[in-house]
């Protein structure tokens, strides 16, 4: 999917969220772990239930891999399963030497074919290239993420910056924002508006809403750029928000209040608004 | 492993060979092609020639997940045919929020049953923890690497020191020369005998020989200690030594290569000498 693409999308729905399936075989409801799938049948009854809603879904990989092969097989009737056009990304946080990075590239671009993939930027230049070198595909390259060692490195000072300066600004001679973007935690709040002037025209994936503690409407005064240039996810607060035969409603009930917040932040800055 | 158990592996076999298994489909012999799982026939041929020559293998997942699941059950059946009692490291760079790396922790300590994992460490303490809380298991952080890219950020300053060594001075106070490694790159001659000193007890994963040009001597005199410390790496240059049909006698032959000189270096600094 190209920008362009996932402007229109955003400007249709008046919605730029993100559902994490950040799926757990031991916190989805008791009555899917009769089914081969258990797993994909919680996918799928989320997906059914929240895609008129998001923009996109993030498959947070790990909780995938732990389960072995069987864990591929349901990230991959997952993926296959989200409805074309909206914007997939998988959340796997990869990097590593040139020939490596290219390897995963190819897992996530190629053989699962999702359109984006978070790619850790400790090992610099030649560990991020590879995967900015597929046509209409993204890197999300991690800026400041959303958690409590965010401290420990990413907000040391690195020379006259944060270390997170240094390395979304490599991040911006590297890709364009037609190919890259940044992980910014939602809950970052004090350095969001900062970022956004640092960045102003690269979209934001924006983890941290809901059970880490981010605040919407607060992210969105900030860091909201002309195309919105926001992906806000949420994943916890959605997928578990109810537990029961009926989890799946619950979910929309979620979904459904964030996209019209969504909606409302962006009347507000009349982003996007039709001319 | 613990980790006497891992120095007296080292002493018996005077060896700290460490035979990376970076297999591409691309580049293996064309006659295993026709093998129903190619991968694993061309593992098993490299593991059956050179397991008395190394006391570990890593497995650089890339390669295996770009394959899809027909990837993820080469490395099972690979790790799984490892010999017990040799080391195993999983090469996946991981590293997210707690919850989320407490998964990838799971995934190769429990669901494949590595020894080792290596670690991403961007995201600070809260994404490395829960790696470190497995019983005889090693999280092996990156340091310092081998590529190019390592400039970018790892060898900015960061205070009064570069980046990799606050990461490794943070890693040390997070885990124990017990459980915690970290991946100094074979290329970094001009710093590998000042990181020694910044870390005396840990063991040093150290990829960089042989492809990526590091030197084995130079590396082994500045950064051995008293229980060697080190296992060295070597992907490409072992594994891909021949490309005919007795490829894995040229795999033996570059492997007892690096054994032999490894062992003359141990010698040459009286390092777990019989006393």
């Amino acid at each position: 999917m190209n920008r362009q693409e996932l402007v229109n999308l955003i400007k249709e729905r008046q919605s730029y969220l993100c559902v994490g399936l950040d799926t757990d075989l031991h916190k989805i409801p008791r009555h899917l772990l009769s089914h081969p799938d258990p797993v994909f049948a919680f996918n799928k009854a989320i997906i059914d239930a929240t895609k008129d809603l998001c923009v996109s879904y993030k498959i947070n990989t790990a909780f995938y891999e732990c389960m072995g092969i069987r864990g591929w097989e349901s990230l991959q009737r997952t993926v296959e399963y989200i409805p074309s056009g909206l914007f997939t990304i998988a959340d796997a946080k990869r990097g590593d030497i040139g020939n490596t990075s290219t390897q995963y590239a190819k897992t996530f671009f190629e053989t699962y074919n999702f359109d984006a993939v978070t790619v850790a930027p400790y090992m610099g230049r030649d560990s991020v290239l590879p995967f900015l070198s597929f046509n209409e595909k993204w890197t999300i390259m991690l800026g400041l993420t959303s958690n409590e060692g965010s401290q420990d490195f990413q907000l040391q000072q690195s020379g006259d910056e944060y270390l997170y300066e240094k390395v979304m600004k490599a991040g911006m001679s590297w890709g364009t924002p037609d190919n890259l973007m940044f992980v910014v935690g939602a809950t970052q709040t004090s350095q969001l508006g900062y970022i956004r002037q640092l960045v102003p025209d690269h979209f934001f994936l924006v983890p941290g809403v809901g059970a880490q503690g981010g605040n919407l409407q607060d992210i969105s005064a900030q860091a909201m750029n002309k195309d919105c240039g926001l992906l806000v996810n949420a994943s916890r607060s959605i997928i578990y928000a109810g537990n029961g035969e009926d989890f799946a409603n619950d979910a929309r009930a979620a979904a459904l209040q964030l996209q019209q917040e969504m909606a409302e932040c962006l009347e507000a800055k009349q982003t996007l608004a039709n001319s």
